[in-house]
């Protein structure tokens, strides 16, 4: 047995690739090895829609550290590579390759598998291998979005399953390349989840402005499939239904964690179906960490478990996996916040807390303010819209959502907020930047936070 | 003597004109008079320069709030009207305004008599009457302003002594009317006590870059007038000087408290020449309260006594004063964050806690990150450069600096940080917003903050 710790990391993610990166900068001579299932380098899944709409011009570049960062990194990656076996006892990783199979011995491991997108029961869009048919697609993958990018016809219709972030930025992706594009959501909101449904109203709005027509409160029941792949959907809408046709399909309807490598070994599976983790990214399981997609933590406000979905969160996690694993020490905060943005034709959004109806067991009040992003006596601002919510009880802020100008680092200033523990009275004496080219002296975060504690104050006397 | 509290507040600009709408807020019967010595109500002084620019159309497009307004919130306004004395004993305020003396009682005053241009020694800058000569100017008025904006000629020069924030925006604005600028400063480094000299320095290359003309360490000391009035400036660097044709002069070189009234009254006058006051904006003397340019207050970090300069501020205080002087309760925080901003052709930047030197006994440890506003990846990213400082003892954050994306905000994410209290590993592993389309993993605001960890890290290890 070797001197040096051996890590081994399944999943070479954002999750597994950031692991690897920081588990070397604690431990210079660990034995570090990241099999990966795909053919590809840690690169970012969240940059897949502008890859189609050639904001990102190269496919690959997506990647973010590439095969040769990580052998100059002295990590070695084993790519295309399919974990069979974790062997607890003998401290044995199985995997099969393109040479076969192979194992690897470790004294750490750190999950990071991640989650497949999950179908809904759309009939005729898969085909007899249980692939998707011709023109339907997922977009979890560099080679998905490569082979979206290669369905896309200019003047043509689209159909995009689910208005969460995925699906209204690749349907963003698809207007911008000319196509004719539809959204179908479920829900009766867009972005839930992200923004609650006045806000998300908003945007809404904004991206209908933009020529892409949404449908709430609606499902797809079927694909239609012709000899050149899909050639229109079947949407229902209560007792209504409506024959849309389309050339391409996109579904964009959330994922499932991959789970099952962990359950094996007896990593606890959390009541949102991820692997539970703690602060440090450890798993039930002794010398077993879990970052990303495939894991649960958390909620910061209401410490709720939830599901980990967002790139900021796996990233820190990941710190946290891989500087434990080498043997350091990093824990991340007690919950996570959501701090969340995108951006759709030109308008940004942003939020952090908990949205709509996930407070969990507290009572929020919440306080609006719609306005210039610059102060009314300079005619050229641009709109902003800040919604907080605070806990009626203790008055501390909990969560926040922002549409306009800067919106980003607007849920940011609340972010840092809600992790100091500023309550509604103390946040909105917060001393904001002023400058006529810039914000006026009271933000639209500050007069947002105001109405909050005029209603905090009417419920306090009404007591 | 009236059942109604009588509240008279001297000066009706951004601090008098809110404390009185505060007051008013507060007490609906309280009789509210503003007495105010210029011809405008609250109108907003830091918007001077864009009335130049023509940004703002109208020169009175500044008014915030006009006569008519405070009338129908059933305040006085007395304009033009020179407060000559303050009876304590008899609780009365003594005027002359264009319809002779006029008296008013009062049971709580607000002084908010702002401060006066700071002129430098420079000679013939002052005609025969002591007011300035034909085509040089200060900044402080509409007349001013209007002034200025009718000597601007296309072509000819200008020389605007002072590069703070009024110099260099009024800078701008003369350089989008299409004159020749030139910027003289007296200090090593344009924006001191905006920014430190590393980040000024970057801002100073970006107005070059935009044809303005900036000479640091140099004093502009003697004007030369012709029949026309200035035709130019004698510039002092060292032992060296410089001729300059100039038919525009601008002087922006700080202001002095006005503080006279105060003062008769026993007000008592601190080490930054203001007005003290604390938290509700009371001076020393019993019922009167002081809000604005005209004061000093503490700094949050330090702890030290500064004088009040930012609208920001004075807002903030004239709603404590205003809301205390009509029976409420109202405090600031403990000290100012000094949070800032202003944008010069395109490029924003912002600021929080103290600059440079001025940190007090605190001794600070910084880190920097240079990037892009997006992740890697996306190829159309903005510059963004982020300086966190953090107090080298206790590890917490205690100023920072940002020039480029959304720095105003970013600046407001580390202001919400400071009164927070959150140290810089707290801070380090704040959830911020990322999408591909926005901002990256590791925002700017988390890779600058990562560097000061490292050096306190070092630091720690060192001992």
């Amino acid at each position: 047995m070797s001197d040096e710790k051996r890590i081994v990391i399944i999943g070479c993610g954002a999750g597994g690739g950031t692991a690897a990166q920081f588990a070397r900068k604690t431990d210079r001579k660990a034995k570090i090895t990241v099999i990966e299932k795909g053919p590809y380098t840690q690169y970012s899944k969240c940059g897949l829609p502008y890859t189609i709409s050639g904001r990102i011009p190269e496919f690959l570049g997506l990647i973010e550290y590439s095969v040769e960062w990580f052998e100059k990194m002295k990590v070695e990656v084993l790519l295309e590579t399919e974990v069979l076996d974790i062997d607890m006892g003998g401290h044995v990783v199985k995997a099969s390759g393109a040479d076969g199979q192979l194992s690897r011995e470790f004294d750490e491991l750190i999950i990071a598998t991640g989650a497949e997108p999950f179908l809904p029961p759309i009939k005729g869009i898969k085909d007899k291998s249980e692939g998707l048919v011709e023109g339907c697609f997922v977009v979890r993958t560099i080679d998905d979005a490569k082979a979206i990018s290669a369905r896309v016809k200019k003047g043509e219709k689209a159909v995009v399953v689910g208005a969460g972030l995925i699906g209204l930025e690749v349907g963003e992706a698809l207007v911008e390349r000319g196509m004719d594009v539809t959204v179908v959501e479920a829900l009766p909101q867009i972005l839930g989840g992200t923004l609650d449904s006045e806000m998300g109203g908003l945007v809404q709005s904004h991206l209908e402005d933009h020529k892409m027509t949404i449908m709430t409160n609606c499902l797809v029941s079927e694909a239609r499939v012709g000899s050149n792949g899909v050639s229109g959907v079947l949407v229902k809408k209560g007792e209504e239904s409506f024959d849309l046709d389309c050339s391409l399909l996109i579904v964009a309807t959330g994922v499932r964690q991959t789970t099952s490598l962990a359950e094996k070994i007896g990593c606890e599976i959390g009541n949102k179906h991820g692997i539970v983790v703690d602060a440090g990214s450890r798993t039930s399981v002794d010398h077993v960490y879990a970052v990303g997609d495939c894991t649960q933590y958390k909620d910061f406000v209401t410490g709720d478990d939830i599901p980990i979905g967002l790139g900021s969160i796996v990233v820190r996690q990941a710190i946290a996996a891989g500087t434990n694993a080498a043997g350091g020490s990093y824990e991340i905060p007690a919950g996570v916040l959501l701090t969340r943005t995108s951006e759709f034709f030109g308008l940004q959004i942003g939020g952090v807390g908990p949205c709509g109806e996930r407070f969990g067991d507290i009572e929020t009040v919440s306080g609006k303010f719609a306005g210039s992003s610059l102060p009314e006596y300079v005619p050229d601002g641009k709109s902003i819209v800040v919604k907080v919510q605070a806990d009626a009880l203790s008055g501390d802020i909990v969560g926040a959502q922002t549409v306009g100008s800067s919106a980003a680092q607007r849920a940011n200033v609340f972010a840092a907020a809600i992790l100091g523990g500023l309550s509604v009275e103390e946040f909105r004496r917060l001393e904001t930047a002023y400058a006529p080219a810039v914000a006026p002296t009271l933000d639209a975060l500050t007069l947002a936070t105001d109405m909050v504690a005029m209603k905090l104050a009417r419920k306090k006397r009404k007591k």
